[in-house]
């Protein structure tokens, strides 16, 4: 029926990223998030936010999300050349639109061989524990997470 | 441990609103339907896109949705002033960033009492059968669609 | 060495589309055309500007296309919607950022099972001759032309 | 024909530039590349994306490439001043609407009298990868590339 391929990941992959991510949120107790996953085209596939999410959440978890695609590297990366080279992440920011927010808590989702199929953002806590949450989402899955470390 | 008040639908609500709506679009064949929900303060609470939906349609859905609660009627009001006060129409879309389109397919959703709790908006296949799914979505969870035509 | 899957048309592909949409143009004494090749998830492939085009025209072929692709549909159907649905089509617009322009000259690039594999934008001349090239250039790498005109 | 002078680059040199830059990326066995070539209006004359390039590649290539048109050196001047001047930068990546991404990679192509006749932006690798393909492909077609470094 579909008349357009699909792009990496699928709705029901998503959507399963989504429950294990928030899963992991629940059992560390943190504050209410919001996940969003795109697909390898920058498209969303499938995003919600808990209730009691402060306003913007959708919006930044989002710009996580899009910012890892755009460069190709996760979070961590942009967040360490938001350091180094202020003008050029600047830039990117007014080019996407705002939608490149480079902090932890946007990771790649690859195959095996690397490739990427999407991205997760999250947002809602501090940082380093919305990637925790985004991690196991894309593990739940059995792919593989790229956060902007090496390994 | 939420600061923020819930107004209007919850999580759950909204994600049971879409597992219906979507439900609905496949017992009828539809094309790939987007489905967005929003709170009554305009926030998107929850958005599933299906394999196959063309570039645009979460940005549609989220219009029929933010322009029914920005004005506080459903998609077919909308849709009949745009035909008789244009260029309100135009400015209201300029005003809204976009986010405020005027046909079928953005359904309030109302409690027992016509409170407004949220607004769901839904893209994919004719506006028309869009609205069906949305109006299925709602009565799912108990609540009244408004659709913008007089019951 | 890439890591992003290849959505629809590779960059060999966009390139064979432009080579033989400009020979069209040329062949028939049209005025300096631009032609812009966008992959099914609406990333710009390729594009080329004839010498002597007038300013807008890259915006105007890229609106074309992406137009297309927001809704599924050639040129032809939008410039339809555009007519019967103005305050839709008005929406549409700015929701799209301006990248959604109804009129002929925005052509899906499908494959035999009709699925999009993108799409192509030309301006400069007349619409409907903008169009002529669009098809020639799809047709020229073995693909079907979806005009938004029933065949 | 055409009714509007060319201003600087043709299309065939625009052309001719993207191939050579191209082709020294695969000798590099560089990551895939975007290049842009603008004329001297800051007018886009063409563009390709290699398959693979990551989402935001046209939109960064086109800000290095504008970037230096619109002060009028290269990309490594411009990062010098981004890191000297950064309030002056990032007010002119607001006014050019995020066409001014302040790194090397943007490189002014002129006559032998140093009159700029366009710009080339590459982005796709490293800063400094993605600067010696467009200098490659600047002198490829006989024109003096100036990337923002005295001789």
């Amino acid at each position: 029926m579909a008349r357009y391929p699909t792009n990496g990941l699928t709705l029901d992959q998503a959507s399963a990223i989504i429950t294990a991510a928030r899963a992991k949120g629940r059992e560390l107790n943190l504050q209410p998030l919001t996940v969003v996953v795109l697909d390898a085209g920058g498209q969303v596939k499938a995003m919600q936010r808990e209730d009691g999410s402060s306003l913007l959440r959708p919006e930044i978890a989002l710009g996580k999300a899009y910012g890892a695609l755009a460069l190709g590297f996760g979070g961590r990366e942009l967040a360490r050349r938001a350091q180094s080279m202020q003008g050029f992440m600047n830039a990117l920011s007014d080019i996407a639109g705002g939608k490149a927010v480079p902090v932890p808590g946007g990771v790649l989702a690859c195959d095996a061989n690397g490739v990427i199929l999407g991205a997760v953002g999250i947002s809602g806590d501090l940082s380093a524990q919305d990637e925790v949450c985004a991690v196991a989402g894309i593990q739940a899955v059995g792919l593989k997470p790229d956060t902007g470390d090496a390994e």
